[in-house]
């Protein structure tokens, strides 16, 4: 991708997110459909439905090349990262939008032969929005972001995890979950993977850790996190797959380690 | 406590409140002395100590009659409600405070012979101030906030929970504890038992349970929750006493039975 053509996607994609944030804020207090997915937890809304095709009309008539991954499947059916995608989450923490109408995002990551080269992380009630390029730093609200501490210490750090991971599931052993959640300095839970991927870039926690996100979920906050000197990988510690479903751990480098390796992996199932 | 005492009570700690806050936006950047009291995660700032000496002197040059009962122990030694005393936090959330920089909050419980006559609790850097005049309702930065919806169900509930409730301790089985967490529609944590009251109070989440508190965490808290609708409890379902510690449980009426009697009494240590 040549810097123009990223230069001009990035510009579109702020104007469009903008542009859908202002959207949901002022029909948020509309009466809303709300019905139920694949289970009580999984919310899907008009208004998620409507923002998803809004990205889809704007990015198909302006980029009629480019692909469309997105959660609600109004976009392509993408199964590899060859040329341009844009891969989309409307709304990224649907429970928070339908019971709390804040503490909701809109994200956007778009990548090019497989590499993230724009991100966005727009949290819509508060109007902050977090992006960048690839290579040139990440900001919020234009301001850019500091890179990461150089180093912190495991037991000072701040988690982001779902209480579920503590209580017993199929994927990992919640007793060692549990030893974490003793040895770190503090646990929270946002409710939005998008905006806690945006906090571990910021450095108001250090980690987020979840056994099963979807492409939409993580695609900008890997790009912004990896910006600031941030890590992301699957609980092994591998590449995530951009087309399938992973575990996530995002994080500050000096205990990305410990946390595979202490934790994960005697706690797998 | 006459109308005119109450209002003019009030009006002045409305006022000392945003100032408090304002210097804390304004020095939130120093170098900050940070030492650790009790444990790890306790911390205690230089901005801390000075936001209580602060009200300290307010309240004892206007009050001279009044009593202070505070975190830091600025205050006087308090062993009853009796009289006007004013029960002071003057940075609840302190792990978000020294880490985050914002998710922290101010909170004054003013009471008068035993009961609940005015509460503020100031988010600090989004500089949302909630407060409640008893019988006259709450109120985010002027605005009332409505009651709460009449009924909810406990599957669609969600509730402020410390991670650490679902790990071995020595209150509460930690195996009732996920069995809430699987039970209802969600769960969040988010690092200030003050904030976690607003939130209630506002119906963002439906409950907040802990299984101990101070009177700073809860003075404030308990009155503006009161004018919408909601209770707060022990997790026994008893009143809580204002000068020793205690568990809480601040939730929707409608779910306040479930929580007690097929989770906490089942998960009673």
């Amino acid at each position: 991708m040549t810097e123009l053509n990223r230069n001009k996607i990035f510009s579109n994609a702020k104007q469009w997110i903008l542009e859908a944030g202002k959207i949901i804020r002022e029909k948020i207090n509309d009466p809303l459909i709300v019905d139920t997915k694949s289970n009580a937890n999984d919310l899907v809304t008009t208004m998620d439905k409507e923002t998803e095709k809004f990205f889809v009309n704007k990015i198909k008539s302006e980029y009629p090349d480019h692909l469309l991954l997105s959660e609600e499947g109004f976009g392509d059916d993408v199964k590899s990262l060859d040329g341009t995608v844009w891969i989309v989450d409307p709304i990224d923490g649907t429970m928070n939008f339908v019971h709390q109408k804040r503490n909701f995002a809109i994200s956007i990551g778009i990548y090019h032969d497989g590499v993230g080269e724009v991100g966005f992380i727009y949290n819509v009630m508060d109007d902050v929005l977090y992006s960048a390029i690839k290579g040139e730093g990440a900001y919020k609200n234009g301001a850019k972001i500091p890179n990461l501490e150089e180093h912190i210490e495991f037991n000072n750090a701040i988690i982001g995890l779902n209480h579920f991971w503590l209580c017993e599931n199929r994927l990992v052993d919640e007793k060692v979950m549990q030893q974490l959640v003793r040895t770190v300095r503090g646990t929270r839970t946002y409710g939005s993977a998008a905006l806690e991927f945006a906090y571990v870039a910021e450095g108001i926690i250090d980690g987020y850790l979840t056994m099963r996100l979807s492409p939409w979920d993580i695609a900008a906050g890997i790009i912004i996190v990896n910006e600031v000197g941030g890590v992301t990988t699957n609980v092994s510690g591998e590449n995530v797959n951009m087309v399938e479903t992973n575990s996530i751990l995002v994080c500050h480098p000096s205990i990305q380690e410990t946390i595979i390796k202490d934790y994960i992996v005697k706690g797998k199932k």
